[in-house]
């Protein structure tokens, strides 16, 4: 049952990968080469246009007292998925590549370990034979491996490890320098304006807990994400809690708006997401809310700077009925292309 | 499986209904007949005493710039009890009180429901019977009937009419009143020294919804209690929540620490309970923390102004190993009796 969860999520990736056409340049407009933005302009790594202004004039709206729309300071609820939408999610979500790293660290000092056939395919990044099968017995299996069976610490360890050390395929930089700035600066701008940012995300939790403090000012209270059971015991005075390979919750589709009701006990006002894993918690955002919402859709529109892989899906369900329902919904459609005047940068 | 979990959680509630001695006087010590307090004295409802001496001088500890035990404010993370430390948990844990009384506002609408036998035994208040069997037939019964089976709103509509309605009791009064006043002060002191403040209860998460932000100003985000799965539909143009009678999460011993760590993701540095059931996340607050940290045990001691089963409980389990780990954990027990100035009321 738990590697069913499991493998829906990572079977997500790998069509994900599949769609992500590895293309063209190295045009990384990283932090360091980014233009002096001027402080306090709102956005300003976005071209003036109907998504820079939707977002504004609802920020404006819901925050202005006296207004109409004014939304009261506790009520201003921001969701925001992760991959795709915050940092990219190719060649490979970065979860998927911190995995398959995991299980080559693993096996180089396990040769037992290493002549699994399965362990194998990971270690050759062979994603297909890794989901091959009704079971996925692959993935199921270097999941297991390295996200299961040690305490939060040790995985909270490795994770540091891997983050201070792994460069992205691409851009060759860490992988946290990859966010996107134009993200951040909603980020900011939503805190600036007192709302609650959560992130809401497929990705595992106990994974995003180690960065999105760092990466992106958001505490691990807000941060939501697929999780696994855990166990807690007191091992030679310290408490610890031990990952379980059991009891899997995919956050992902209708999983967000469940964990957000379950886990924030409030409805989101405003939601950024990027696929059709989003769209249910676009809807709960925004379908019949009493109060003013917002609902943006990212599209991955360019080739050269990043990628583009929403146009011509391999696959379907990429970004398919989301992006067919955000006309009817009035979600905003944002074209990375046109409306991002750079890509990556840190918070604000 | 789920029934299990919900009878777990009651069966508790039932053993200590029964080592609640429904004792003396209706000295009911409410908002209107106290004191007025001096403004910002802390702890005013509180006796000076080594109990009120250990809040303080913990919280002036971590909060004191400069000092060794300073704690920043992102990681002053207070978790609190509610049933018997925020509010009492007698004659019945007021949920359970909620049930019953449920159960016999359906019955009254439907003779064939109000027929079976298990319901009769609810409508007659008859624990015993609930109880009885190996599966907790009854319990299942009811906590189904009046958990489940309806849409997340129905739900709090329902929990919203029986507060208005229902009254304790032994003191006549709305049980939103019942607040501990001395509590109440604990949580406006950190709250003023910028604690992140959050309700861990073996209550149901949807049900404390209803009231914690009105009655302590927690906020939903950071109430954590037992749960039940829910499906998320847009209905009519509604996004809705529907109530299963599945997927049990009872969020009592360890399953507090389990949710602390799921939910929050912080160790917490405070940690006020009553009873056995509190007694593992006291253990995770405060064993090989290296902040300073603080637990706190309420004892209930005083017969006449509220009850006293502590001493004598007559099911073993209520409050034995926790205190007994109270002097090797260096855990602050608090005497009702003769730390509180007076028991009930508001926020301050």
């Amino acid at each position: 049952m738990l590697g069913r969860g499991w493998v829906r999520l990572f079977c997500r990736a790998v069509r994900s990968q599949r769609s992500c056409r590895l293309a063209c340049g190295l045009v990384c407009v990283l932090a360091a080469g980014m233009p002096l933005l001027q402080a306090g302009e709102p956005l300003a790594s976005w071209h003036d246009g109907a998504s820079k202004e939707a977002i504004l004039s609802f920020v404006s709206a819901v925050t202005q007292e006296g207004s109409e729309t004014f939304v009261p300071v506790q009520e201003r609820l921001a969701v925001f998925d992760n991959d795709g939408t915050l940092w990219p999610e190719c060649p490979l979500p970065f979860e998927l590549a911190f995995t398959l790293d995991e299980v080559r660290r693993l096996a180089a000092e396990d040769p037992d370990l290493a002549a699994e056939p399965l362990v194998q395919a990971a270690i050759e990044g062979d994603l297909k034979r890794l989901v091959a099968g009704e079971q996925h017995a692959g993935l199921v299996k270097v999941l297991t491996l390295t996200h299961a069976g040690m305490t939060s610490d040790e995985f909270a360890r490795r994770v540091e490890a891997w983050l201070a050390k792994a460069r992205h395929p691409r851009f060759g930089v860490p992988y946290e320098q990859l966010t996107y700035r134009p993200m951040q600066e909603v980020l900011a701008l939503l805190r600036e304006k007192q709302f609650k940012v959560a992130i809401v995300s497929g990705g595992g939790v106990d994974f995003m807990r180690q960065f999105a403090e760092r990466v992106y000012g958001v505490e691990p209270e807000w941060v939501l994400g697929s999780s696994a059971d855990v166990a807690f015991e007191i091992r030679d005075g310290r408490p610890e809690f031990f990952k379980k390979p059991s009891g899997f919750f995919v956050n992902d589709k209708v999983g967000k708006s469940v964990r957000i009701y379950q886990q924030l006990g409030r409805r989101p006002i405003a939601c950024f997401g990027n696929s059709d894993g989003d769209q249910s918690m676009m809807e709960y955002t925004t379908i019949g809310n009493h109060y003013r919402s917002l609902g943006v859709l990212v599209r991955h529109t360019d080739e050269t700077r990043e990628y583009d892989y929403d146009k011509q899906p391999l696959v379907s369900g990429r970004l398919v009925s989301a992006l067919e329902a955000a006309s009817e919904h009035g979600w905003t459609v944002v074209d990375m292309q046109d409306d991002w005047k750079t890509f990556f940068g840190p918070q604000p």
